[in-house]
């Protein structure tokens, strides 16, 4: 079964264990002819799938009473994939997302690492610094690049590990942040995990 | 005694237990003829100042070996006002420090206000919410503009609250802040009370 996670820059496709992805500006989604099971938070291409009949949007099928309206799609599906947990979805947004025994607890957004090191460098050229994944988060900095690198790391971490449970980090800054969450599990595949379930559930062959 | 804490926007003035501002754009220094002892992290008015007999600038008074180059001056004048506290200045960045036993122990500097605000607009117009500081803290959101709320606000009170010790807040947003932070004393004139001491210590005449 071919599966695809459409987002802003790429359509990620999975089929038996074994990922790729391609280019939303180059990418022709007709040049696929076998059915694809799809989700998409890009408002551009939803409407293009739509029209082609091998391409099944599967949103439908999430059990919507136990998410909010305004939540993103992905962030439902990564919910999906587990039963405990704190999943970190770290892309341009950082997405961090609770689950309890099946139950979507709630979840909060964080600004990813491009949008706050804008945020810092628009502030002053004196905060105009890369962040120091290789800090120590248990050091009150003594030097500028380490005060903004641990106002937005440490800020973030003391949050997350308040709540307990497992922590999964997916997306495309996901390696980096495990320098910060080093027990976390990364796995980049749990968007899959959560389409699978929700098909498996539904009873659509597998 | 005059004091003066020169910003980026506004000359701070105080004297006997009043102040007031005048804007940095439109402010003469030269019309004021009595001593004023002033600090500034204005390098534009540094020079200007500098060349007025009667304006005295007293960074060089403070004990330098206790913070890190970089450091901004106001930042430790704050820290010379207390001998035990964690200091928040919530401007346009916010600067928290943490002083115990009249020992600096370090500092971070996160995103002020409209600078995160900004950070989420840009990364999506999904996101684009005025922050809500009536959010409670001690649950995880289930709506969009409390999950960017609480990704501002509760990561920054997570990392606060671990620091033990009374919280000031300062700073042109510290009565907002004080929504968050219950406990807080916020004082305006708290970068006075350090520059007192500094000139206190030397034996200057106050």
């Amino acid at each position: 079964m071919l599966l695809c996670d459409v987002g802003n820059t790429s359509y990620h496709f999975y089929e038996n264990g074994r990922d790729h992805k391609e280019p939303v500006t180059t990418f022709d989604p007709a040049s696929v002819t076998e059915p694809v099971y799809y989700i998409s938070v890009n408002p551009d291409t939803v409407d293009a799938l739509s029209r082609l009949e091998n391409w099944t949007d599967i949103s439908p099928l999430i059990a919507w009473d136990k998410y909010y309206d305004t939540l993103g799609v992905d962030r439902a599906v990564l919910c999906e994939a587990l039963d405990e947990g704190v999943i970190i979805d770290a892309g341009s947004a950082i997405t961090v997302d609770i689950v309890r025994a099946g139950v979507f607890e709630g979840g909060f957004i964080y600004p990813g690492v491009r949008a706050m090191y804008k945020s810092y460098s628009d502030i002053s050229t004196r905060l105009d610094y890369s962040f120091n994944f290789e800090l120590d988060l248990d050091k009150m900095p003594k030097n500028s690049r380490d005060a903004i690198s641990y106002g937005y790391l440490r800020t973030f971490y003391s949050e997350v590990m308040r709540h307990e449970g497992p922590i999964y980090l997916t997306g495309g800054y996901a390696t980096l942040f495990a320098k910060i969450f080093k027990d976390a599990v990364v796995d980049q595949l749990l968007i899959f995990k959560g389409m699978e379930k929700i098909l498996n559930v539904k009873g659509t062959s597998c």
